[in-house]
């Protein structure tokens, strides 16, 4: 019997628009990094600096950019080696068993929803009052849609997501298992020594072909709205607070953490667990280093780090001195003796 | 027809005991800050220092504090201008579509356990054995309530909330969407070079009027009780360990992690990321900045921050002198030449 | 009517494989720490350091190390205290109210599924196709099992756990509430300004004897599995990136962060919010403090801290260092006004 996941090269070469240099017609059943492939993997070197291991792998055929040599292999060369890895990959993707068309009969779903059509609805999946859902979009196990959310088409949304009232979605988003879309914000005024909180009548939005990882918090606004940017994407445990405007094509790392009403422009990169604190604006083009603390506004295009973040390279320069503080000391102190010797007064020659 | 959220200037005047210069017929829809409002909305400025944006905002009216002057605005004189814009936007609050009172079919309620009048039990909610809940407490969607769960009126827990065992939950305790109470805590002991468990046979007490955020995690107590002491604030993702003990008006933000067995005071401020070791006590009226190791214990009133954390002042000093350590490097290089120039004998003249 | 939880010293002394020294009919219905204890629980002292408060505990019977003396007091010697304590909490241990072996109505299973003997399926449980799950494990209510998941046999998954399609769990696992595994890792690629995402075919594998604590996020490999090593146990909030490997009997704490394709090796403790960049490898027996920043490879045995991890004396020294700096550039502001006076020439005399 045939093996299903058996693939030509030559089928594969077209597929992601390669070139073959050497045997098309050998077959692969799957795709791994260079270590880890076996003889029956298609493999991948994006250049040069790749050769060495490429040609150690077992392997017999990777698709490699531009001037990867390999004798004995057979190659596809492509322009873009990750694209091309991401369009094999999803020759062998089963998926994630989503919920067919239609809605499970213990789904809850009010009768006022408005569902679009191919709209699929796991087991208890519970739709609230005026909810509206656009066409083909996928709610797994257990998904809550509060009262008034609209969420477009093509979304899926995994097992326990929470979406709280009102809350606004585009099309294509996805969000993880577990992860809150609209939960109030963290906002109390002191009263008589206690914290009283303050009612958040805003919401979320969430714009199109944004990507939420698993057990994310995106809290609702205070006034208007919390606000995800176009084609952003949030890795898994990121807190995004109350009043938060962050740009589009983002990508925001594990464990960070997003005080109240920040800003952040379009193609920022925040690495895991950066902080940053309320009210701060961050522009554009932006690269944040992990367990940063950004405390004040950081400027287009710059790259920051430590904490308090600064300039990387500053950033950079302080963190290799420091090794050397210790020893600083000791030849101060070293200083001050030899100082206060060629000081003293040799007058009593 | 006319709007349902238009208010005039005087009703809200009456509502936050505020008195107003200027048209208290004027009526507003909506209530945002001074750089988001439209003319239909009501800005709000604390103190003098806001005047100048004031000035300059759409609004036509505004909740002030004493001395803000504003010509040709309409203004609420309020002596507490956050407690006053709190009132405000409760009046424009729709509310989280929380369920109605009585018990969603699709619930799942052991037969011996009591709720009180009025309480609101959403789609999918478990409630196990012997398990009390106060009056007029809501349940979301997905709730989880273990065996011997009390919770006492007046809560609201967001949908998806887990209660394990035997925790026991005051009055008007709000929980965010997502979070677990009582799970076990994470200990164990070596045992023939594996980790091997501590049963945890105490549970959680979370005191009246505390709120909590989105998936943060309280862990049930080794011996006796994990607590949270009354009016105390949580933020989302943070994590309370088995056995801590926290007191009354705490404020806990996003991402902070306290250890095992941790104690801490009254109106203690933890900002997001901060790390509490195992077994610290930090006293009352501590602040504790963001991104901060806590490693030894916090006497009263200290403000603390850095890793590991340090009184607050000397914090800043070492992150300003920080910046200066790459060039204290190169001027006692310079200093050590210098030195020995000088210390070279000279007796060859 | 006698108190079910009284025990006599006797018998826990025969169950834990110790030797009294008092009076062996004393009863105890309890077990707590020195300083909490009262006169009717057992408390517990592991060595010679603990004998004072051991004497002023109201506790009348203590679990004592070889050496502790306790004069008035009922002791157990036994060679292993935590061990003992460890099953003497079990003696009082009420459980977590799981449910029953045998599937609760409203749980929604596959006719695929195959289900061992006297596994218990809770309300609101969902089982998709092909999944397997071995002898006496414990799905609480609205545990979500995608297609094609494998779990071993006597797990305890808790309330609200997802584990996504074809992830393999193996036997004794326990995972906290709201823990999500396989979901997809993060991993795009640039294209036209955008992030396109990279479809994860792989996996996770959990091997036997692991605990994962609530709100932990462990996502699918883009190739073959992400893995977790038997006997690790991972605290409440933390991340396992797409592909990562980490070893046997290691210990994760809270907040921590892995990022993608990190190799982790055997007997490793990562404490609170510790973040590993992505592509590292650490080897077997490391300690890595709080708060540290991964960002190169960590040999076999090396105990490092810091951002940037260091090994850990370094670390401690440059904290200390660190405390000295304001002080420091003081002294070299004073040096080098000094040493220009003693290099002013002089021959004006």
């Amino acid at each position: 019997m045939s093996d299903p996941n058996l693939l030509s090269v030559l089928r594969i070469a077209e597929l992601v628009g390669g070139q073959v240099q050497g045997d098309a017609s050998l077959t692969v059943s799957g795709i791994a990094p260079l270590d880890e492939a076996t003889d029956r993997d298609l493999t991948f070197a994006a250049d040069e600096r790749f050769a060495a291991r490429l040609a150690q792998s077992r392997a017999r055929a990777a698709l490699v950019g531009p001037a990867v040599q390999a004798p004995g292999k057979t190659l596809i060369l492509v322009a873009d080696v990750p694209a091309a890895v991401a369009a094999v990959l999803a020759l062998w993707d089963k998926g994630h068993d989503l919920p067919p068309a239609g809605a499970h009969p213990s789904a809850v779903i009010d009768p006022s929803a408005k569902l679009g059509p191919d709209v699929a609805v796991g087991p208890g999946v519970v739709i609230g009052r005026d909810v509206t859902v656009g066409a083909a979009s996928v709610l797994c196990a257990g998904v809550k849609l509060a009262a008034g959310v609209s969420l477009g088409s093509a979304c899926c949304l995994a097992e326990g997501v929470v979406v709280r009232a009102r809350c606004v979605i585009g099309d294509r988003v996805r969000i993880g298992p577990n992860s809150v879309i609209g939960h109030d914000g963290f906002g109390y005024f002191q009263s008589g020594g206690t914290h009283r909180r303050v009612p958040h009548i805003g919401h979320v939005v969430i714009e199109d072909d944004v990507e939420i990882g698993s057990c994310c918090c995106v809290d609702r606004a205070k006034f208007s709205a919390t606000r995800i940017g176009a084609g952003t994407k949030l890795d898994n445990l990121v807190q995004v607070a109350h009043n938060v405007r962050i740009g589009r094509n983002c990508i925001i790392a594990a464990h960070v953490g997003i005080g109240g009403s920040v800003r952040i422009g379009d193609n920022v990169f925040l690495m895991g667990h950066a902080a940053v604190r309320d009210n701060i604006t961050i522009g554009s083009n932006v690269q944040v280093a992990a367990l940063s603390g950004i405390v004040s506004d950081i400027p287009d295009g710059a790259a920051v780090g430590g904490i308090p973040a600064r300039p990387g390279r500053e950033t950079l320069r302080i963190w290799q001195a420091q090794a050397r503080l210790p020893d600083l000391i000791r030849r101060v102190r070293d200083l001050e003796a030899r100082l206060a010797s060629l000081e003293q007064p040799k007058d009593n020659l």
